[in-house]
């Protein structure tokens, strides 16, 4: 038995998420599972760093699987990709250690989060950006985003169950906001991420920047633990997984 | 009657080109009338500066359209993203002189052409490059690209009439490779193009610097003026109109 594990890209735009669903829904790991079935010629479970939602991309996602095979991993690379659909590439493939696990093992994420800022949308980055019509105070942003950084408890930036709130405790080691003509690019990296914190911070930062809540905000709702205080999720298109550490 | 000048946007993946044909398809300029027909209640033609093929982009293509209206130039582009399908967006909208037309009095023009050179395709970048995964001596191609810059009878690298062969020269003013990473981007400035002849020049530089033609294949397919001998046509998707010169 052999643990091989695989970095993965893939445009989110046509799936529904990760996470393989009973429905006939299209998702990431069933397709991934529905090459190594042809391969193998059984079920093989494919596991990976995390769920993404619906719409979310990945341009370094990392996943898991173990099974009993010589192959070697470069050729195993070539059927992937030659199996698979257009939207999914696989970068990698590498023989890991037997007890890696995608999962379990991972130390820290980075996901990237893009938004095109200005009064007209873009028909050629449509799919992995945001469009925010709204002007935006680019260095308020930075400033406010200073208070997620660090060992912070993120109830109110996550669809978390309110009994379990002490699960909500995440470190984030940078927020990184940059502008560079119409796009501002968030950089996060973090030990975990919980259900749509991404999406909750950049979608607050949004609101502070274009003065629908003031300055002072993030350190407020941070401090409530309250998923209700703090803004809406941005939508699932602009979000990108970049890497997974181990 | 007032003539508008739209400088556009479009991810030609799903267009059959910009030319409106008689059977259904979907093309650019049909979804830009289609708006106007909304708008005005009467047809009204809109004639770009060329046309784009299927699967052709474009981050700068320039049309105009002649109609009786008191409508600010912002509105109208308002009014256009509004109505136009996600692929389609409306950059700018500016009010022209009357003798102004698109195709006629159009200097000169710039494609971009973007390969991916690595050994697997990529998902997110998949609608708007060419994948080409064998080995490309990048040095070599910019030495023989040099021959195609400056006035030149093109009919090798065109597909056009043989009786109108005289009707090839072209002049490019600038052919531009550049490597970042794994991916080859070209950018060629001309008074004019030929059909097809980004897509042949930019297919037959990938077999030179792959080695299916030998060092000093440009000048040679150049001089014999017979499209027979030059490469083939590098796909569609790759290529984008960046902007036209009045």
């Amino acid at each position: 038995m052999r643990t091989f594990k695989l970095t993965l890209e893939y445009d989110g735009t046509d799936f529904s998420g990760w996470q393989l669903q009973s429905n006939a829904k299209r998702t990431v790991q069933g397709e991934l599972e529905a090459v190594l079935f042809r391969l193998f010629k059984k079920r093989v479970v494919v596991i990976g760093s995390g769920r993404t939602d619906s719409g979310v991309h990945a341009r370094g996602q990392v996943a898991h699987f173990r099974a009993v095979s010589d192959m070697p991993c470069d050729e195993l690379q070539r059927a992937f990709n030659f199996n698979l659909p257009v939207d999914i590439t696989v970068l990698k493939v590498e023989e890991a250690d037997s007890k890696f696990h995608a999962q379990l093992s991972a130390r820290r994420k980075t996901y990237s989060y893009t938004v095109l800022n200005r009064a007209y949308p873009s028909a050629l980055l449509r799919r992995q950006c945001c469009f925010f019509p709204r002007k935006l105070n680019v260095a308020l942003m930075k400033k406010e985003a200073a208070a997620f950084v660090g060992c912070r408890d993120f109830s109110s930036f996550a669809n978390v169950d309110p009994s379990r709130r002490g699960d909500a405790v995440r470190t984030i080691y940078s927020l990184q906001i940059s502008k560079r003509a119409d796009l501002v690019r968030f950089v996060i990296e973090s030990d975990g991420f919980l259900y749509k914190m991404v999406r909750n911070i950049v979608g607050t930062l949004l609101e502070i920047g274009s003065g629908r809540f003031p300055p002072g905000s993030a350190v407020r709702m941070l401090s409530a633990r309250d998923r209700r205080v703090a803004g809406i999720a941005a939508v699932s298109r602009g979000l990108c997984l970049e890497n997974v550490k181990y």
